[in-house]
């Protein structure tokens, strides 16, 4: 298994995730061809993470996202037409998606730069598929979680209660599908593993949405500070109220989340507590 | 009125058309800047416009329809905000449409690369005007014909009966939505002078549904062989049997299409049996 992205590892790092090989390099087709070796199965992970960055700078967001799609599925079609090809998209697609759960075929409305790109690079792979034969799958995760991740609602919340009593936004009645990364990455390589003739889209998650409040209180406890939520009780623009994933689909593939959610917690709790190393 | 794209003309040709300045050069925010003055009104006509190619090269077809787009996108937000935005875009963007006459509400399921590059421009302006406040006139351009055009149905139809009697594929009952180049070159700047305020998506046809053999035959005619069309009778896959735009939203435009499909007929065969100067 090689791995090519941009991350300055040492060998005792990479060689810990399972990898056989790690390039440090732009994912372009150059870089797939030089150091990709001869793969059966391409999981694209390169590409944004963040709404804030695609607000401030939707070209490069559009480069990492779309572009680098691009050139895996042009590589794939061009080296390896027999490979499969995977890609993590995202819940972002949907947008303010109506019914819950929200269904694979719900209509794809993206509020967000984004959301589009992943739209986008959706479309590429669908094509490729359609016109040149290529395998792909689609994985559209919601809310990731675990040890390590700097942003978002575990990390802002720790930050937070870590200091004492404090407000959040929202009213902490909206919901989540929350999927931990092993179980991402599991997914992600089950849907590669998935009957190659077929065109695969599927979300990414549990099928369970938990409300924010309920995440913020179990890390509030964690701190000490239960009694010391508030919510401030607005709705954050363009921030859907709930995001639940219809799990259709993945009953084929050999896999099931296997994490529970507030054994995680705790792990992610400790994690922070131990200075996040 | 400037002009970038690709073309070595010479000053008398460029100003021929009206343009001040004209740039040879690639397409790209740096040749924007450096030669785009200070523009009110974009039309982006740089891309690629056919479906053979774009299945031969769907990499280079992506580059030259959509990473344009974005490129004249961006240049807008950040250096010309308050410009306006219109780009062609193709009726392949609907692929086997069903219902006729095609609103721009249909859904999108194109059939090629091409059109699914088409669709993803399309996405890219929606998103810079959702999100970036840039002003985009999108047109849906049906079957575009006139003197000069070296490919498609009326080029290759004047070459085969040139030499006689000539078979076609399908039954010729297939309809087709023409519209000379002159009245799609007036409707995109009709676009991009519109209310500035709103994102406008229009079809860029007259409504009109011409079958196949009509065209044909009157061609014929002009090369006095007008019985001597035959058609083979079975369906071009891929290829839908009718094409016929609703014109919807284009009422309220300063545009009306004002040339005769039978003059321009008879113009094209005549600058054809002139050797296609």
């Amino acid at each position: 298994m090689r791995g090519i992205g941009h991350g300055a590892w040492t060998r005792a790092e990479w060689s810990k995730w399972g990898l056989s090989e790690w390039h440090s390099a732009d994912l372009t087709r150059d870089s797939l061809v030089s150091y990709g070796g001869e793969p059966d199965l391409i999981i694209h992970c390169a590409g944004s993470g963040s709404v804030g960055f695609s607000m401030a700078h939707p070209s490069q967001d559009f480069d990492r996202t779309v572009v680098t799609t691009r050139d895996v599925l042009e590589y794939a079609r061009l080296h390896r037409p027999h490979a499969r090809v995977v890609i993590p998209s995202s819940a972002s697609v949907y947008g303010n998606a109506g019914d819950m759960p929200i269904s694979v075929n719900a209509p794809l409305c993206p509020v967000s730069p984004y959301g589009m790109h992943k739209k986008m690079a959706e479309e590429l792979c669908l094509s490729y598929a359609q016109h040149f034969g290529i395998s792909v799958g689609i994985v559209r995760l919601f809310s990731v979680y675990g040890v390590g991740l700097r942003k978002q609602l575990l990390w802002d919340a720790c930050n937070k209660l870590s200091r004492g009593p404090a407000t959040f936004g929202g009213t902490g009645h909206e919901t989540r599908d929350w999927l931990h990364v092993d179980d991402a990455a599991r997914l992600l390589l089950a849907a590669g593993l998935a009957d190659h003739s077929s065109r695969l889209t599927i979300n990414g998650a549990t099928g369970v949405g938990v409300p924010i409040h309920r995440i913020v209180e179990t890390i509030a406890q964690a701190f000490g500070s239960a009694g010391d939520v508030r919510f401030s009780g607005g709705g954050r623009p363009g921030d859907p109220l709930h995001l639940i994933a219809d799990m259709q689909g993945t009953e084929v593939l050999d896999w099931r989340p296997t994490h529970s959610l507030d054994t995680e917690l705790g792990h992610f709790v400790e994690w922070f507590k131990s200075g996040a190393p």
